[in-house]
């Protein structure tokens, strides 16, 4: 298994999402364990969205999830996804202490 | 202090970069630990180039930065840099398994 998207020829659309979860001091297990169990339901359910292409994650002090799309109309779908949307005001007033989204046009890519 | 990149109103760029680490059985902690002072000098490095707007970093698996910046002029150049040609060529033959470049152009962002 690839941690790697393996996303198609550019032109194509990142979603950048770092986000810091709040303090588990305040927080609790049950809480962490049903945050990791919605994180890994929206990676299910946004594979299954028109124009998905892939998602990278990972998680430090930071965490950066960077998933990739097709076409702009696809990422507004997909905010507006029912199930989406009750996980993004969870994350608003329960998981997240901060976050930031930013949509960008990858223009260029090469690896290694 | 935050993690998060104090980035401006876009549009600005952002270079995604994700890696795997070779595996630390063909390695060693003398590697590994080469590898977090070289990565730690290119941050320092990098927030001193011209256009540098923030950076953003993680790993588990899978590492992924994101660096910003606000003119693909201002990549080229710090991909042209001396010092960071030698870690890139270092990383190449010893650091990485696999890595990802991918150049993108954000257009719009929010935040909580």
């Amino acid at each position: 298994m690839s941690y790697f998207a393996n996303t198609p020829k550019p032109p194509y659309f990142a979603v950048i999402f770092t986000s810091t979860l709040v303090n588990t001091e305040k927080n609790n297990r049950e809480n962490e364990s049903s945050y990791d169990e919605m994180a890994t339901r929206m990676v299910e359910l946004a594979s299954k969205q028109p124009g998905f292409l892939g998602i990278e994650s990972a998680r430090q002090d930071l965490g950066i999830t960077v998933s990739y799309w097709s076409d702009l109309e696809s990422i507004k779908q997909w905010k507006l996804n029912e199930e989406h949307q009750s996980a993004q005001k969870l994350g608003r007033s329960d998981w997240y202490s901060a976050f930031k989204v930013r949509i960008s046009k990858v223009e260029r890519d090469y690896n290694l």
